[in-house]
């Protein structure tokens, strides 16, 4: 199999915001690991991190996981089990490092993505899919579930990336579709 | 408020394939109520267009409208009403031709999406983005649930678009992730 590109995709269940502006822990959402690791397989990723605290939770995307990739759903619907290989669950932002880290050799870039604006140092939607194709350093961009991920993450990142916006006013769009195109500005090119 | 862009989006139950190959109505996912209207909002489109020819789906579809526009939804979380305003509810393709045509005095230009590749009169997606913007004629930018679009329905459509592809050999996304994926490759340049 050819080799998958540097970067990681991780959905950050703490700490973010609810809509009160308060830091919370979120739920999993089942389809977010269906859509997410199809996302990354498709965009040759290394894996997509599904980052929470809970115990429970974890097992859950554990489970659901084992279910498509060698329960009844294998020979059902195969495609989702290969997808579902890239899925790795882990306790916090540290641990997910620390494997990054153990399996590179290499320092992680941490990439933070926010529908608001931020002072930061941002980087361009080009110029980080070209830092990614040149593959000197592994690549994490960290996706933020709820209201986003918590000001104390994105102040932690190297770079954040710049907020999507549309064509009008509104700029609510949910984790899977926001997450969709990052990966696909970070790659596309139309001839 | 500022006029829409002269586009609508129309995700298609019937007929679609199943992944066997055989031509089937599929079921209604409740999230793709919500990331696709967001997604039209965000993208300022005129309407989601939700098309089943099965009576019961249509009433569901209107009662999970209906609960986050006016019932305790509404209050719980008012940016999901808002999306959900654009949410239209059609038994058949015919249909939706007729109501835009109402709407707009217009005939309609039908794009096709696929995530295999036909022989057809493609269209690219900048070449797309500007026929919206210059608003000669209403587009509907067509995409299918299951296993994708018939052939028949590909057939009919005056344009496709060309087939998504990522930076390996897997191929399948969520109909969520695509549809994103389209409409931003429709309007967004980077500086």
């Amino acid at each position: 199999m050819e080799e998958a590109l540097n970067f990681y995709l991780a959905l950050i269940h703490y700490p973010v915001y609810n809509k009160e502006g308060k830091v919370v822990v979120s739920s999993i959402t089942n389809l977010d690991i269906h859509d997410l690791s199809r996302l990354v397989k498709t965009y040759h990723g290394r894996a997509l991190y599904m980052v929470t605290p809970l115990g429970a939770q974890r097992a859950m995307i554990e489970r659901i996981c084992a279910h498509w990739k060698s329960g009844f759903g294998a020979s059902y619907n195969p495609n989702r089990g290969e997808a579902l290989e890239l899925v790795r669950v882990v306790p916090s932002l540290d641990t997910l490092e620390k494997e990054v880290r153990g399996e590179t050799g290499l320092e992680p870039l941490l990439v933070a993505t926010s529908a608001r604006e931020w002072e930061g140092r941002f980087i361009g939607y080009r110029a980080l899919g070209g830092k990614i194709l040149d593959g000197d350093r592994p690549v994490v961009i960290l996706l933020g579930t709820g209201w986003g991920l918590a000001e104390e993450v994105i102040r932690g990142c190297h770079y954040l990336l710049k907020p999507i916006k549309g064509m009008g006013r509104y700029n609510h769009l949910s984790v899977r579709c926001a997450a969709a195109i990052v990966l696909d500005r970070l790659f596309f090119r139309e001839e």
